[in-house]
């Protein structure tokens, strides 16, 4: 029997998923599941996305474009061009998804054993990505007592070496909620032009800000214009996770000409989908409004919740719909695990995803957990009373 | 400016798409065009695929499994055990398209700098793959004159070394439409497992084989259920190529839990395409009769066509809408660009693919032309036409 390649080895099984066994289980044994350990909203898809796929009226579902429908191009464009965000079409590919935009983006800009600078903790997807391209990642650690703002200059420049490529940020964060200030933006883009280097940022949850929060792109960051390259996606935005329509944006050419190609050879992002993705850019701002109030809730009721229970510590996010929190435990994975298998509150427990997976560093977020507060208000209440409640009784429960 | 990547630069651009700023001018000035350069069908997606998309009740469209739905997996096992593949759901994961699933086979068998050998004529994206995976592609030449088939196994044997890891094979085949007979697989078979390789067989074009030929698939070849990796797609099959929906299906347990692990980083396939495929299992045989019937009177008028004109040869493929002709010409790939630019006859002219894109190796197949007969009969006949008078004025044509 042939070998797997050491690519293949190496890949990281998606921390995410990494519990899925153990909440079948649960399920199978009858335990109401609330899952806070993955980014799937409940809320619904707009209904003029909807609408535009059960009107399709073409008789062959063809290839579009291999940089995306033209229409759809020059319409996301003008999207961005509403949001202060100055681009024309020549400056988008559409993609399969933002995992796709940034995998065309690492392909064409870092070659195997090139560094990535990323903070941490990240999206831990993006070890997945890094390793289908071959690169490194090298983390600076965001403090969970700063509530993850950006690490300090000096951490950056401690870890660039001649083998860095980029940096890579998201903001609002998936994992934490933070949200870069423009302040904090400007001194990346500091580092970025010393170093000549390329600042990757994935905006995908830029709708998601709370508080007054009005997020900053990087691509408006000036003087950095060919090192910028923006991620971005309808999955969270629409609530069309299931749409695998993103886009990569960005002012530089050669970067964009690469991409291309990595487009071509896969012919098309899917056609249907591009239908739906530029029908919701008529999505009412009535619809925004009314997710934005209701994350708002959610985030409250979570991170308040959890705020309230003695030894737990959780930073208030400004976006996105993730929180990490520190919990008065062992193992954080320990105990995510011991939900799903011995715990069960009037009939229900809780999935979280163990923070761990989202550090490079071993060693850090094992008592912390992801919590994706993309449940309905009530459901979110029980869950931090069932974490309330497992708390007392977890056997690695640790006090200070 | 930070520098793009080596891969970026080394990445070919399609040549099925480097004649297309030609064909566009050829359209801006009024010339009918018969695009013969894209496999990208005229015939209609069956019903019960665009009803499905019509009929979607879903009111968020979320991500699926990362292996693709549950129930489009075991339905498409069902398939394939009806046409006597012997797979189950477990042996399949469903990809965004066969591009994705010819990356993550590749990604997970293969390291940066391995070899794959791949008999040419080849489907030119497969080098784009191939850059992005790192591997380096090792060709084997079909001869024109042997209406491609399988080089005689001695050519392989010259090719392997200590760093070939696989042998890629696309049956039937694009380019060339050849379909292997079961001796020549079963030769491919004592190769590969002689030498502990994989064996990629590319099969989307299964449904399209001619003149009663039966296509044997890689799956049913015994002794190496280890090492074979079949990739599939809807695109062709249902003439959806825009759904982007494909399969990587193998008995390797290895390779499907690294594919696993690549299709986790990128969260799941697109959800509606997967419903409007796993509807388009549902497609009445007579569809496929149809087709079939058609696209054997389209292979006639050209194949036949194109042979009785003076000096042009095209071997008659039993499979897939490809074939690669020969033509008395300096150089196809300056033919085809003259053919936009400065020829017309009728008020048209005709677009095709240079067939020196498809080959690996350096000045082979440099009068060839690959050409996709997904045209109507009457077009493709104007188009036969078209380049009969073409050769006639062509001032680059040779002479035996």
């Amino acid at each position: 029997m042939p070998t797997i390649s050491r690519k293949a080895l190496t890949m990281p099984e998606s921390p995410i998923r990494k519990l899925v066994p153990f909440a079948e289980k649960a399920k199978a044994a009858g335990k109401e599941v609330y899952h806070l350990n993955i980014g799937q909203p409940d809320i619904e898809t707009p209904k003029v996305a909807l609408d535009a796929i059960r009107n399709m009226d073409r008789t062959v579902i063809e290839y579009s474009h291999s940089a995306g429908f033209q229409s759809y191009r020059d319409n996301l464009a003008a999207y961005y061009r509403k949001t202060g965000i100055n681009v024309d079409a020549d400056d988008i590919i559409i993609t399969t998804g933002g995992s796709e935009a940034l995998t065309f983006g690492f392909m064409s800009t870092c070659d195997p054993d090139d560094e990535v600078i990323i903070p941490e903790p990240f999206y831990a997807n993006y070890n997945g990505f890094a390793v289908a391209a071959g690169l490194k990642v090298v983390p600076v650690t965001a403090n969970i007592n700063d509530g993850f703002a950006l690490p300090p200059v000096e951490e950056f420049e401690k870890k660039i070496t001649s083998k860095t490529k980029a940096i890579v940020i998201c903001n609002p964060g998936n994992p934490t909620g933070y949200l870069y200030s423009r302040e904090e933006l400007e001194k990346l883009r500091d580092i970025v032009k010393k170093h000549d280097l390329f600042l990757f940022a994935d905006e995908v949850y830029r709708e998601f800000c709370y508080d007054g929060a009005v997020p900053f792109s990087v691509l408006n960051l000036e003087g950095i214009e060919n090192n910028v390259i923006m991620i971005d996606s309808v999955s969270k935005r629409y609530s069309m996770c299931g749409a695998r329509i993103g886009a990569i944006v960005s002012k530089n050419k050669e970067v964009m000409a690469s991409a291309l190609k990595f487009g071509q050879a896969r012919l098309s992002p899917p056609t249907i989908d591009q239908i739906a993705a530029e029908a919701a850019l008529k999505t009412p701002q009535s619809y925004f409004d009314e997710v934005v109030t209701e994350y708002v809730e959610r985030r409250n009721i979570m991170v308040d919740g959890l705020n309230a229970i003695e030894g737990v510590f959780c930073p208030k996010p400004s976006g996105a719909f993730y929180c990490v929190a520190q919990f008065p435990v062992d193992s954080a994975e320990r105990f995510c695990q011991w939900l799903l298998e011995d715990f069960e509150y009037k009939g229900a427990t809780v999935m979280m995803a163990p923070a761990s997976g989202f550090y490079s560093t071993k060693g850090n977020g094992e008592q912390e957990a992801r919590i994706a507060y993309v449940l309905n208000k009530d459901s979110l209440k029980k869950a931090v009373k069932c974490l309330e409640e497992a708390l007392k009784v977890y056997p690695g429960r640790t006090y200070c």
